[in-house]
């Protein structure tokens, strides 16, 4: 498979919708195949939460892309016949600009000086790339979870820019019990006290408890609880490869296993940054409701929610059918069976590729 | 309402589940009404995770007791007619001797010394109790969440000593996600850097960040989704009232002041003990299976689950009841509407005080 990853500038900068600016911004890209000369076979991958740029295959780290069950050569977004794009978002932490870059301004790290960012805003970014790529429309703007959200406002914000939206896993808004699970983490986060406010960095230490507390949360809401019961039930973790002495059950030591990987390679500052976009995001903001925000949209919409999810369930999916229903935006709603949870979304199975490949191509 | 605080030593000391013993312990004790002439009207009350010895009415501080609603004059558990009693479970921090105590052998604090303590050990201990009390039999042994688990155990552990039980929002085991979701709690509390190991006390200091992320996180498993939809849903919280700058929705914000108000009364040490008692639970641990486990009942049991749930959802209370009826014990299990989540067992409602009241009374 042919990719390349490209750190791409703009010196132009971006007002975003808090108020705030950054006076110039880097997104760090990767893409797979070739764009054809009508560029019509262009399709938009827009990662979740802890995601990046690295949708498929391997990269130099000989690490495999978080889509690759999805994304490569003869794979239900085919490679070989579409030019796949995918960024890490702003303000995240594999490249692009972020609370862990350097300040052009100061030529200081940024640290808690970074903007609050957007899903808005992250859409309106990529959307300077489209141009700055020379695609006048996107084929195909997809994302599972807070990447839903995301080709869920590109249908919104650009409708002549998007022939077809993919949302899967996904809502118009987080829930308060969303907002209340992400509150934790950040909390967990923000008590560090090497967190220092954000100003961490500079001082050459990091909030890992924090963010691994953080995490440990999360991964409970992005595993269904059935799930959480057929793989580890109520077995005990056997002495020898307990990772914490203070562990009894198998579950509390994936969870420690799973939480301090993470903080291997996440900012701390970017997880408080992504929480707070998918909290923030709320598809009908500034609209009387979800039907008029949906009004605008005239690209044709795949969503998918998945039986076992219960961060994003099934009901939130349907919520959006139902407006583009109410929109006559032509529109799929379907609920399929996935036995990991929210997690669902990353992997491929027959009846998920199936969908996935009939929209695009057809 | 007559009631009545004492604090009892037991010279004797208890071995207990782990292998481990107390050479000597105390528990404090409130009790309400009076123990008639033939003793047949002793209820046990058995408190939950957080809970303690003051059920009903106001104590010295001012506190209204935890089930003040059910509990009282005339109330679903009559204390006009019932001998009523409830002790701080050992390992607790309301008086009963815990790892805040004195270790009577060292004089110092117990701190990380205090053993490890199971819902039989809290029987075991009740027992001791109970036969301090000159009770032969009681009447009416109830809880809920853990508080039912003691009740469960209680009808299992000492058939002969009790004629009924009440097993509110409570399970036969806690699930896998019961188990991670406390886990989390207990990791921040842990990574506090005055946690010192549990031995914090000692050094003048409280590791209030951990325990309080750990209670917020706890908070959203109380209340069901539903609930924090309906009393908070996305509104922001307006900034004169927010109790952290970081705050913006209302959600958080509440989150933020019942975390931050726990910490206040309850220790750290106890949360984890209590957790880990709560996780290790399963009544038929020591059994093929929860049949098995149940064989040896012979009180009546009422069983009640609450719609809204989703810590001890509806579908655990009917597996003991399942359990019950494959061993012909005489048993009811209803669910009952209950808007305030896992903590709806807390609150009075006609239906609820009814079904108490003439479940204890026939």
């Amino acid at each position: 498979m042919k990719s390349k990853s490209e750190l791409i500038k703009f010196e132009e900068g971006i007002s975003l919708e808090s108020g705030d600016n950054l006076s110039s911004f880097e997104l760090m890209i990767e893409t797979y195949g070739d764009l054809n000369d009508s560029k019509t076979n262009a399709v938009l991958i827009c990662h979740a939460f802890s995601g990046n740029h690295h949708v498929a295959g391997k990269n130099p780290k000989g690490e495999i892309g978080w889509w690759d069950e999805i994304v490569g050569p003869n794979k239900a977004i085919d490679t070989n016949k579409y030019f796949v794009v995918c960024c890490n978002n702003l303000g995240g932490c594999s490249g692009s600009s972020g609370p862990s870059s350097i300040n052009p301004t100061t030529g200081k790290i940024y640290g808690k000086d970074f903007p609050i960012v957007s899903v808005k805003d992250w859409v309106n970014s990529q959307n300077m790339l489209t141009e700055r790529l020379g695609i006048p429309r996107w084929l195909f703007v997809v994302g599972g979870s807070l990447g839903g959200m995301q080709a869920l406002e590109w249908s919104i914000a650009y409708p002549e820019k998007i022939l077809k939206a993919g949302i899967f896993a996904a809502a118009a808004k987080s829930s308060t019990q969303n907002i209340a699970m992400n509150e934790v983490g950040r909390e967990s986060i923000r008590k560090d006290p090497n967190f220092n406010n954000g100003d961490y960095i500079e001082l050459g230490v990091k909030p890992k408890n924090g963010l691994k507390t953080a995490r440990m949360l999360g991964h409970i809401t992005y595993l269904s609880e059935e799930n959480m019961d057929l793989r580890f039930g109520r077995k005990f973790q056997d002495s020898d490869s307990k990772v914490d002495g203070k562990v009894d059950f198998e579950v509390e030591n994936y969870l420690q296993y799973k939480g301090e990987k993470f903080t291997e390679n996440f900012d701390a500052n970017s997880y408080i940054l992504m929480t707070k976009a998918m909290d923030g995001y709320d598809a009908s903001k500034n609209f009387k409701n979800l039907d008029e925000a949906l009004s605008s949209v005239s690209s044709e919409l795949l969503i998918v929610g998945f039986d076992s999810d219960w961060l994003y369930p099934p009901e939130r999916g349907k919520e959006i059918q139902l407006a583009a229903m109410n929109n006559n935006i032509r529109s799929s709603y379907i609920t399929l069976d996935g036995r990991q949870g929210h997690d669902s979304f990353l992997f491929a199975s027959e009846k998920y590729e199936e969908i996935i490949q009939d929209f695009v191509g057809s």
